[in-house]
């Protein structure tokens, strides 16, 4: 025993040796990352697209970042400071945390973004095609924070509201309006967050090749409280009652409060991986409502990937795809092309139903992309320019 | 020496077994924080205003809880999960951190908020008095965020501007405007986040305490590329242009896209600590823009404790008391009864300055709490309903 242990360290270290050699390959070309915290020289990223983090934690025993469901060891140098590196990541924005002895923190070199059910670090990964998501000297809307209360929900609830830039100008114009939903474990920080959606509207509508519009960002966790003893807001909470919440509540505030138009032609809703899943269901509900439809990365279906029958499907909303294509001015998905399983195979599924009835759909590939919001970004930045036309 | 070493230890585990018999006594009626992130149980905070917390650590050999200048240590329990408490805290809000084997790391139990130079965890110990600052069923206001380049920095900054609930709807009516900064290692997050400026303001108005008023929350941290090398934005910059861009790049900004009052009548300026040193410089040095000043616990002289000599501090701005009075509508001073050094020197001098003078100001004091954001929300609180009589 005491030799194969002897035999199995051996090998450990080899390995290690091995794995010390690869990253000496690393390229030495890192630099502050574009979210770090004021100030701050880490995280980094590198040419190679490799995160590279430092932390002062002179008593620990292990640290490791963990970043794309892999935990990479760092090492401690003589005055106690922990670093490491990733291999190479995505294109786009991720999340990360670090591991010190066995505890899950954020890296107090990032600044931090609600994702994965918590408050936590974020790195961008610099993309080709950063510049549709980099702000620039284009006039700028504006992002609004609301509270307000739900007697559906007995609990206090918070919506981000942008405004495109001339809103504040042209006092008498009204406006279409793009609800706009997160994924699971988000809040209503998503979008105007890591998602951008802000600077991706001022980009296109600077540019012209979107319509000034209204968008509305609120959480899509809503439950009753006699659905659940948890706080309404945030994934603790159920989602029994969005669509509940969102027409008989979100949607009369913002025709209350803002200069809209309130019809369906200029109503859309969007959302990615459960917020698409809720777009789907509560659009076609509510086709009075909405005329514009954006899946980003998920289907109503999810998570299953065998065929699915129209007739049965949500009660039968697909049977008729003449009459859908009369109502629907677009109906858009959208997936990354290196999204995991069920994605593919539930949008697939839900496509090849569509197909079936003959319903009119646009389907977006982001390159390179997994279930992220690199995809969904560019989701938005193809989607938007679609929209109220 | 090993002799002397091994009492010392012992003495050590004796005061080691007298704090853990003292905290046998820790009343166990510990409740979530209100600041907790959605579906987290720890930080919690008990009748006694203690702080406990928790983490699962397995692998650390110290786990901190880190408040109020103090570390307690937290002990591990047979799963790995390390528990402990703090003696019992000031009222109000709190910065605070963990300490893992050595790393200073956010709890991921609570929201984050950006003070001491990052962004990290805090904690709300309910206030006898916390209704003014408590979201209610009254007419809300909204917070939005721009982003505008700032060519004399040249970088992109933040702004946050508070309007009432009735802006939305008169949307003829101008209102008056308060520029409203936070204090050294914080950011234009801070009042609308931790301040809960806009709760203050929604309630006050609601009651008819404050006249309706635009509050204005940007970034007192403002250098020109030829003085920093380092962003400007955020504390890693330098303060010295902030000044300059208030008065050229914000307050045009503002009165460009908010129907405001211009004129000095209708505008006024407070700030916290540093804020506060930068309010009464910039205000001072602007009397033709502001006829109301704030000062919440900071002065200009600050740190300096020692008598002031009116006929050269600050080039002899205060010499002319009688003057002054027909300028300036309300010049207010606030401190916390429990605020460290240097600030009741600092302060104090100051008001003998005024006083020598014949300067007319009102002095606030918060009973009971320190340099901390409980002693500012109290100082908007009952300065708020001041402004534009």
């Amino acid at each position: 025993m005491k030799f194969k242990s002897t035999i199995l360290v051996t090998i450990m270290l080899i390995c290690g040796i091995c794995l010390a050699q690869t990253n000496t390959t690393v390229v030495e070309d890192f630099k502050p990352s574009s979210v770090n915290q004021p100030g701050k020289q880490y995280p980094q990223v590198n040419s190679e697209r490799r995160v590279r983090t430092s932390i002062s934690a002179p008593q620990a025993l292990k640290v490791q970042l963990d970043i794309g469901g892999v935990k990479y060891d760092m090492k401690k140098d003589e005055k106690g400071v922990w670093t490491g590196e990733s291999n190479p990541q995505d294109e786009g924005f991720h999340y990360y945390q670090l591991n010190i002895d066995g505890a899950s923190v954020p890296d107090p070199g990032s600044i931090y973004f609600y994702g994965a059910s918590r408050w936590g670090s974020g790195i961008e990964i610099p993309a080709k095609d950063q510049d549709f998501y980099a702000l620039k000297n284009v006039p700028q809307g504006k992002i609004s924070q609301h509270n307000y209360f739900s007697k559906i929900t007995n609990a206090w609830r918070r919506c981000f509201v942008y405004t495109p830039a001339e809103y504040e100008k042209n006092t008498s114009a009204r406006y279409p309006v793009l609800y706009l939903q997160h994924g699971m474990g988000e809040d209503e920080t998503g979008w105007p967050d890591q998602g951008k959606a802000g600077i991706i509207l001022d980009n296109l509508i600077a540019e012209k090749k979107a319509v000034p519009m209204i968008i509305v960002m609120d959480n899509g966790y809503a439950s009753k409280p006699s659905q659940n003893a948890a706080p309404a807001r945030g994934p603790a909470g159920g989602m029994q009652t969005f669509e509940e919440v969102l027409i008989k509540e979100i949607i009369p505030m913002i025709d209350e409060n803002y200069r809209t138009f309130s019809d369906r032609e200029h109503r859309a809703m969007a959302g990615l991986s459960m917020g698409a899943n809720q777009t789907i269901q509560i659009t076609m509900n509510n086709l009075d409502k909405f005329s514009y439809i954006g899946g980003f990365s998920g289907t109503s279906n999810f998570p299953r990937t065998d065929e699915i029958d129209p007739a049965t499907f949500m009660t039968g909303k697909f049977n008729d795809g003449a009459a859908l294509n009369k109502q629907i001015k677009l109906f858009w998905l959208g997936l990354g092309t290196k999204e995991p399983n069920p994605f593919p195979g539930s949008v697939g599924a839900f496509k090849a139903m569509l197909d079936k009835k003959g319903v009119k759909y646009k389907f977006y590939e982001s390159q390179g992309t997994a279930h992220e919001w690199l995809t969904w970004r560019r989701d938005l930045f193809q989607f938007a320019p679609l929209l109220f036309r």
